[in-house]
């Protein structure tokens, strides 16, 4: 194992666990990754040393918090590039980003006869907001099919976004494909269009560089847990201009700029959408995720990844009787590799291997109707991080192959 | 100090700092309380042995993870003696809950000419969901005045709650004026009028045994991080008839039945109303906070906190020049005391509170209403906890002397 591969492994306790006797392979990395204990820590020493509320307090504690958390928003806007820390809301997650972003921004500007273009590849919690905002509204809902490779087909992308289409939701990775989406030339599109572009970045960010700018992404998504940070907290960045126009989300305490017993006016972005306590130890525990990735390298950590999966996949690959989905192209490919075996339940598939102490995932993964475009129910999912190794690809693929031959020989 | 108190003190790192070269007094425990040392290491226990996402995996960590969050459910259920776990949803805070119930329950149930009856105390983010949905739907928003003692008028109740009530939302512990509201005999008005009431229990969680059945509570909202729990953690009790014809809330991931690109179907209560995942180790925290209380036991809390105040009260009260919000009756009073000194701007008394290390909070409280009729634009808020001694009272009671002193001083 290489020796900062070991370091890195050292700042997250749970791998020295044993799952049914055998070692911690963890392999569920898309749907929650591990937390590095130097992240916990500084949760804990925010709690013993400056717990307070935020944006409240003229006292010295008060003061502390909202400076400390104030400095997150900053951190994350450097993190994604964004333009203003102003452009940075707090959420408690991905899921909630997109909603807020459904609920306002769509509510406001989504009337009957309206397009709304999203891809058939999106996790429900980018599907259904727009889905139901669509059925509200009477506007119509349009999918971006797969191209014969089983990534996003640009060329149907062209077709379907015109100029009715007021709202593009799609995104950067799926989270069964792996594939990585042509996001900029989705916002070029969208932009040509005056339609708007709403990423969802659960399955990229912590992965590479996320440039917000570049993108030229109107609305990007993200969540904590995926990327080494704590559950309970998200972003949503926005345009400054577009969330200074969105009428708020959330109502209550420290979004406001005046209450009468008749009406409210709304603070400036981005508290206007930041209602009641925030989850300050949450926004600590993503700073502490942001200083673990920045401390490996972005560049690294993907370069680390993507040897992993070119380690992996030309071997999973032979391993005849199974199916994968999404692109074959290795290059245009994240740390997630979603496959079936032939004649095995995915359900069955991922038992046999928790037994081995390997953690994937079986299920239709949020993806309901990309499962029925690739015709399956559900797959199993095996997701990469920075602290596996090749060893543990190595294990995992041999587990395949006897339970492979163990289910068959059942079969005969 | 008493024994008992020291060894609870001891479990609450933070209470040994120092602010501005004086011991940290912490006498805003209604904004934040403290977190205790077990509840933020039963956190870290987590993510070192369990973390994984919920509801999810087929594998060892997953179901864990799964049975252990489950578990909290159960405990909350107990712990506020709902009827069953399934009226219990965790949301990422009080002002979450609140919004929850306006936003589906509301939604669906308000209708133009329909009225909605708050009291005039209401903490913004259980005012402004209601003024807002009456705005939107035509309906109207009645307040509840306040009686000559400053507490709710449950005369002027008898008169705003009538046949055309739909919803009626008070809370049950003023974060203001210190007052315990009359919940249960609010609960039968409404039900009388067959209207429901939503209950903001976020001053009253763990200070005093709720029972939100013996309440006759429809809707009872509060957040973790009031009662000695984490951040971005809340709950949401609901009537689990009433919840189940509720539309959802969030849309997204483990909320759903069926998906497909035309519509989609929902998944039982509660999960119906936890789109995405969720905050689990805050989850795990609230657990540790119930724990925390009823280690200490809730009966002993109470009487502490009324012990307190017993004896800051009278003295505080003979302290010339000082006005005092809400009732003067000690046994219908909480452990928030709101006042101001004759003089001297709220900001600038809590300000020189600091300076020795006394961290109480001065502003609106987001409660801007109450405070147009209360005839101020601020108070000075101390809110006292378990942790607090006789011996911090003294010194925050010496040091108002001695502000007042020095305040007089400088005016002549």
């Amino acid at each position: 194992m290489d020796k900062n591969i070991k370091q890195i492994r050292d700042n997250f306790p749970i791998l020295k666990r044993k799952i049914n006797d055998s070692p911690l392979i963890y392999l569920d990395n898309a749907a929650t990754a591990q937390i590095p204990v130097s992240v916990s820590k500084k949760m804990m020493d925010f709690d013993e040393t400056y717990r307070a509320n935020v944006h409240r307090g003229v006292h010295t504690l008060g003061m502390w918090a909202t400076k400390y958390y104030e400095s997150v928003r900053e951190k994350v806007k450097d993190f994604i590039h964004a333009k203003s820390e102003r452009e940075i809301v707090f959420t408690s997650g991905c899921t909630d980003s997109l909603n807020l972003v459904a609920n306002t921004y769509g509510e406001q500007n989504i009337q009957a006869g309206d397009e709304i273009v999203v891809s058939i590849m999106e996790h429900h919690s980018n599907l259904l907001p727009w889905q139901q905002l669509a059925m509200r509204k009477h506007a119509k809902l349009k999918f971006i099919e797969l191209d014969q490779e089983q990534k996003l087909d640009l060329a149907d992308a062209k077709k379907k976004i015109t100029p009715k289409t007021k709202i593009i939701a799609v995104a950067q990775v799926s989270n069964v494909l792996g594939c990585i989406n042509p996001i900029k030339e989705l916002a070029q599109l969208a932009h040509q269009n005056n339609a708007v572009i709403v990423v969802d970045g659960a399955q990229a960010i912590g992965h590479f560089d996320v440039n917000v700018q570049e993108l030229e992404a109107d609305f990007y998504a993200f969540s904590g847990h995926k990327m080494f940070g704590p559950d309970g907290i998200g972003v949503l960045y926005g345009r400054k201009k577009l969330l200074e126009k969105m009428p708020p989300y959330r109502l209550g305490g420290e979004m406001i700029a005046n209450v009468t017993r008749e009406g409210a006016t709304w603070a400036p972005v981005p508290q206007k959408f930041e209602a009641g306590t925030p989850n300050i130890e949450g926004a600590i525990g993503l700073e502490g995720a942001i200083d673990f990735i920045e401390h490996v390298g972005l560049d690294k950590l993907r370069q680390y990844e993507q040897d992993l999966i070119d380690y992996v996949f030309p071997k999973i690959q032979k391993i005849a009787g199974l199916t994968f989905y999404g692109p074959q192209n290795i290059s245009e490919r994240s740390s997630v590799i979603s496959f079936n075996m032939q004649g095995i339940h995915p359900h069955d598939l991922a038992t046999a291997l928790d037994l081995e102490g390997i953690e994937v995932r079986a299920g239709h993964h949020c993806a309901q109707p990309l499962m029925e475009t690739l015709g399956v129910e559900s797959t199993v999912r095996a997701s990469f991080a920075i602290y596996n190794t090749q060893e543990e690809a190595d294990k995992f693929l041999s587990a395949l192959v006897v339970i492979k031959e163990f289910f068959q020989n059942e079969l005969r």
